[in-house]
């Protein structure tokens, strides 16, 4: 199975590596990291440089394309040549999917007009007017496009989604590899538990909302 | 701050970046990849690969050390270059931590003599090897030495670790602002709670033992 992760300037490093430390043990998985140009594309915190060896029109098909967001997601989506490239390559997925505001590059092309879909809970206004059917939930799956909300959400969708794909006892066996058993230190991780004042210190600071 | 983040051929991504997605949000951190040589670094799977523009002997101090773990750890840690930097530069730190197998790479450099400390479930008997004082648990904490569990478990140590750094409210805003409110479609995401036979198909392909 082709897996093909878009990256793009300033994007949130977890929204990708999440799923690709998922995702990647496959057996028989090939991941390519894609950009529209080659080079060290840097994170939203711009100390995290990851090589993308992979142009975008060097890529025509893939099984399963991944959408990250983070802060340089407004200025990406406002990219034609990846909109355009992301409507095209989606024509030959099994799967497209999104973690956090990557959802929105799927609306701004088209993919999700009137379908459930979800993205960090900063941006589900934005994801709203660009024609999607915003849920809040962990992911969301609509036919073969399946969105995770904010950031670490990705790492819970890709082991369902890797579950759907190769069964329950392969996303068992990666889940316990990595040993993905929880524990936050605090229960304030979605805007339904977190207290009042650490949410109204938070919304200023974020970027999602255009 | 300064916090560094050791990286080596076959890390595992995500023991390095669940906690740099954490800690890099630490206002006036300044996170820094180090590694003993220059260039690209690739993880186990091989599809990623991590810029490093640092050396181990460019870097004679830091605030926070971060080993991850990885199939790679074993290779890394015969090498005497990085376990005589690691026992240096924690001379330095206010704190010294690792995820995964990056903990026997803090044993070896025998930092970690007689405490509690935690790795992924599979290597547990190596750490004791090293001199240790194996714990299964999700984190350990032991004066300035913080020790994660297998892969993801790097996450909830680095968002207790800004606590303790920075206070509960930043913490919080963080951990609201990467969504982490984790729901796996599994239960079994330790040796406590897998399936018998999940943990039985895993073991043989570990690579963690020594």
């Amino acid at each position: 199975m082709d897996i093909t992760i878009l990256l793009f300037d300033r994007f949130t490093a977890l929204d990708a590596i999440g799923p690709y430390e998922v995702l990647s043990r496959l057996p028989g998985a090939t991941v390519t990291f894609v950009a529209r140009t080659r080079g060290v594309v840097r994170t939203d915190v711009g100390s995290l440089g990851v090589e993308v060896a992979t142009t975008l029109d060097e890529v025509a098909r893939t099984d399963l394309l991944l959408v990250p967001g983070g802060p340089g997601e407004a200025q990406e989506r406002a990219v034609s040549e990846t909109v355009e490239w992301v409507r095209a390559i989606d024509a030959t997925t099994t799967w497209t999917t999104s973690v956090c505001t990557g959802a929105l590059v799927l609306a701004q092309a088209g993919l999700l007009a009137g379908r459930p879909a979800t993205t960090h809970w900063g941006a589900l206004h934005v994801l709203e007017r660009l024609g999607a059917v915003p849920v809040e939930s962990r992911y969301v799956e609509s036919d073969k496009y399946w969105t995770a909300a904010g950031v670490s959400a990705g790492i819970d969708m890709s082991l369902a989604l890797l579950a759907r794909i190769a069964g329950d006892d392969l996303a068992q066996m990666v889940q316990l590899g990595i040993e993905y058993d929880p524990d936050p230190p605090f229960v304030g991780g979605s805007t339904r538990s977190a207290p009042a004042h650490i949410r109204a210190a938070l919304e200023p600071g974020l970027r999602y909302a255009d």
